[in-house]
């Protein structure tokens, strides 16, 4: 899991800094891609920007105002790819032109099928030297959202949970409150103030009966989604209680009774159901990740409980990792953060990429990505 | 969990030196007590020592022989009450006085009964200035083996388990080879090293028939410890097979078959029965602290699985644990580290007292002694 650093030139340097900018976007631009630029001319930056929020510039143009006339015969340092087409803003790709810059050094080509090559080809065309670096790992990092979006069409997925040191999620009784601590779930908050939906299972509805909202709130509203086959969510939970506050989705299966859904949908909630071909959890969570990248959601936080991560292990579906673990040991049978079917054996088991390893407070905290062969 | 540290003035500095000291010993010194001793004379340290190996020459007596006569006048810090008895040795109090110290700092009185305060008492009828140091919390930590030992008659327990990061010892088939890292299994052999026990139960040693011996060799050498009720070990396992090389010893029911208790016993295996009275997991396990401690164990190490450390827990005899959690996801119905009855709510759950966290390889390394009010 050590993660190969390749000598850092000032190639790299700048390119690292457009990384660091770009994800100054992070929950502000979804579902475009977080891109940051930097501009450099005779080992002087003279411009910076970054794609500050959805339907706003891009980095490009942005790091352009700042330079200026400087821009001229500058190299662009730029994570993503210049557009090549116009949406919400005109190309990139013809304002440094324009801008008379000389070279352009991409972090990663657009996993957009409309950009596909053609912002490189279309900048070429104009004489300028552009070159593609394809080997940096945090410029594929940066776009790994935007780009599983683009090319699976399903939201990338991060599993949350809270354990003791003997690994439960709550006491054989349920209780569960609270396992980790304050400044652990301050961290909670963070991360669904960023994405789009939070998830959670019917029996974490029922237990905690939450809210899902982050609080404070951030830069994004996340819709909350109970996996609730039968649709039997209580019309008195918080959640349906607040639904005319923040959204709320119950992702039923085909064969809910009707009675329930239209009752959910009085109250002000959304119900979803999946295709009847969809029976088993995992083949309902196929659906719903579909369901979600239509909709054009980045990311999604899910928080449990143990079969809902289970079943989302077994479709093979969790991109991210965020665990927090408190120093008690409460024994007993009280539940697992991850059930399903799960691997057979541990060469099978999942791994995480360059784990990240925090203690905030008195817990301990994990997070990193899924190691991917592909 | 933060911890208080006093502002460090000279006396606390020598203290912690003394106790730096004194964990030179561990592993070789047990059943007796570590200890280190540390001799100033106008401002300079003039002599150290520290108890090295069981039977030879206590911290004092080490101290005193390297300050030689510069220990004239001079003030003694030790993290333990001097002894006045004589044991294998002479007693230390008669080596203080004679070499003419003035003043004995102590960092914790000696809680084996036949010391008690007759250590001091002796010093200060010999005229020697003596300072009880109550609240140094790391004295009492040096000192707890010992001092449980001494005042519950058990063994200090520490439990050992290694898990995947959504809390599982094995995945559902009961594969668990290998969980955690390389350098992580180095940690629990040198944990092996230096106790007087590895225990396991039954279920562990069918599945891994595991050798449980340290490798490379330690201080000591472990008695391996089955908990097998029916004492149905099998003779074909590595245990029993290396019994004569290293001591193996099931603790077996009071209505285990005499014919498998007989096979064990003619394959070199000590078999020891709990009394009649000890029925349930948990009284079991009492009934075998019990027997270690008339052995005079101090130190043991309970590798699992998930039922023997659930009874060790629902007994509230853990009193250090050490955990490694690899960063893997196994999903599925695997076995939990800690099962048995377990507590029922979250704020009963047992806490470690700073708790210290290691990255040890790829794993998360956490490891803490269990806070107690008492």
């Amino acid at each position: 899991m050590v993660r190969i650093q390749p000598p850092m030139n000032d190639e790299s340097r700048y390119m690292q800094r457009a990384i660091e900018l770009a994800y100054r976007g992070e929950g502000f631009v979804e579902p475009n891609p977080m891109v940051g630029c930097v501009l450099v001319r005779n080992d002087a930056v003279v411009g910076e920007g970054w794609h500050q929020r959805f339907g706003g510039p891009h980095a490009e143009i942005e790091a352009l105002r700042m330079a200026g006339e400087a821009a001229r015969g500058a190299t662009a340092y730029v994570t993503l790819e210049p557009c090549a087409h116009t949406g919400k803003t005109p190309p990139c790709t013809e304002a440094l032109i324009s801008a008379g810059v000389a070279r352009v050094v991409i972090g990663h080509r657009d996993p957009n099928p409309v950009v596909d090559g053609r912002g490189i080809e279309r900048l070429r065309a104009a004489g300028i030297d552009v070159e593609l670096l394809d080997g940096i790992a945090e410029a594929r990092e940066l776009l790994a959202p935007f780009a599983k979006l683009m090319t699976v069409g399903q939201p990338w997925v991060i599993a949350k949970w809270a354990m003791t040191l003997d690994g439960k999620i709550a006491a054989h009784t349920g209780d569960s409150q609270w396992i980790s601590s304050e400044a652990s779930r301050a961290i909670v908050h963070q991360l669904r103030g960023r994405v789009d939906a939070v998830v959670v299972g019917r029996g974490t509805a029922e237990q905690d009966d939450p809210l899902l909202t982050p609080r404070p709130a951030g830069p994004r509203v996340p819709t909350r989604i109970v996996l609730d086959s039968q649709a039997v969510l209580s019309l008195e939970s918080q959640l349906v209680r607040t639904a005319v506050e923040a959204p709320v989705l119950v992702a039923a299966a085909a064969n809910a009774p009707d009675s329930r859904c239209h009752a959910l949908r009085e109250a002000g909630v959304e119900v979803w159901q999946a295709p009847a071909a969809a029976v088993a959890p995992s083949e309902r969570w196929i659906s719903l990740l579909d369901e979600l990248g239509r909709r054009r959601m980045t990311n999604i936080l899910v928080e449990g409980g143990g079969h809902v991560l289970g079943a989302l292990l077994d479709t093979d579906a969790i991109d991210e990792v965020h665990a927090f673990i408190a120093p008690r040991l409460i024994g007993g049978a009280g539940p697992s953060p991850i059930c399903g079917a799960g691997r057979a054996v541990m060469v099978d088991a999942l791994r995480l990429a360059s784990p990240r390893v925090e203690t905030i407070g008195e817990d301990v905290y994990v997070s990193g990505r899924v190691l991917r062969s592909r």
